[in-house]
């Protein structure tokens, strides 16, 4: 185990023995709503160019961006972006949760729902519709290969994110 | 695509070609611990209500309110709040941890666990015990559809929440 | 259900009836990059301490600790620390996402990744990379049994987890 200071222009970071904290500064905050029309039933959208912008706009350096879909039936969450990579995991999640299982959600005896869409609720509830994440240098800290990724479960629609960057 | 900037009363945002940002002023931060008597091995409460009165009392106007169940039995997690639906939700987390399975956490051979509760842990482990939801004008940001659901699987108990507001 | 105030020295909470926000004060930000090598292809590892010694060295008392691996196939959750039901942890992981499947990732016709990795990425996809926490009084808020785990799931690797924490 080793443990590195992170490198960021602009940032007033501790020495390792120091006891005050690394920046102070005014917070600030930034709300945004974005949108994306979806054209299939499941479908997984690239959004992490949208939101760099989002957070570059915001003139926030240091903080957390975070971002929450306003629709139970989709999801949003962390993967490589690899067409072959993405195929598998729309399949696992065909395969996790069951289109067709004596849902009741999809049972005009028990339900008024008229979409019959169980399945897409529960993709959403298990993936999760909030996703937060780290900003540093004015962007949104990922790994190499960390895309953020907004599923549809329930398309086609319109589907509306809220981005909060917050921080420094 | 295309982007829209919320509408609320008393944040001021930038232009979609301005460069400074959101909204600026004296973070404040606002703890509470919640509780709930539960009457089942699983259930599910809705506590939106409950959030949200205390993001009002907390004064805050934007920000985040995180919440985490300070128990690995139980989770927080969004989805609608209807019965069918509930129901659905209940059976797919019954189905996709077998509450029998040879767990060796439910074996005195190799667990002093007397609970026997392994699919209880495994459960609250891939929903998750924490979850963290803006708040925009004094309430909890939340899509027409969206509840918040404290989940517990292994019940009956006594259940602590850590309740955190903090924004401006 | 009652409600209590937490109780936690040098911060001021407001009464149930009051108004006025718990705390204020200058907003204060420290980031860090941790390591972890890892020595199996999938294992969990313990970092609460880690994450608690970082937090102290901070010098915020009350706010939140935001963990982020930087990694598509890890992730980091909460759970009871337990030989056994780390077992049962790893075997339920084991099972949920078949390492065969005719994953499209493994396939070279499809996909250049040489790993074979397609289980790691669903793992890391559905468990998350990232994790927020409260702060409080200096040190991460968890309850009795609950531990941060880091898991690795394409090891033997190096791993980087970047820790912000922020607040008063």
């Amino acid at each position: 185990m080793s443990e590195g200071q992170t490198q960021l222009a602009g940032v007033e970071l501790i020495p390792e023995n120091g006891s005050q904290p690394a920046a102070q500064g005014g917070f600030k905050m930034f709300n945004r709503i974005a949108d994306w029309i979806t054209s299939e039933r499941m479908q997984v959208i690239n959004v992490t160019d949208r939101i760099n912008e989002i957070v570059r706009k915001s003139g926030i350096r240091d903080g957390l961006v975070h971002l929450q879909s306003l629709h139970t039936t989709t999801a949003i969450f962390i993967n490589e972006w690899q067409d072959a990579l993405l195929h598998d995991v729309k399949l696992f999640l065909d395969q996790i949760v069951c289109r067709e299982h004596g849902w009741r959600h999809n049972d005009p005896q028990f339900s008024d729902c008229e979409r019959k869409n169980a399945d897409s609720h529960l993709r959403g509830m298990l993936m999760g519709q909030c996703l937060c994440l780290q900003v540093r240098n004015s962007a949104v800290l990922l790994g190499t290969w960390q895309s953020i990724i907004l599923a549809e479960f329930d398309g086609p629609r319109s589907r509306s994110m809220s981005i909060q960057v917050s921080g420094i």
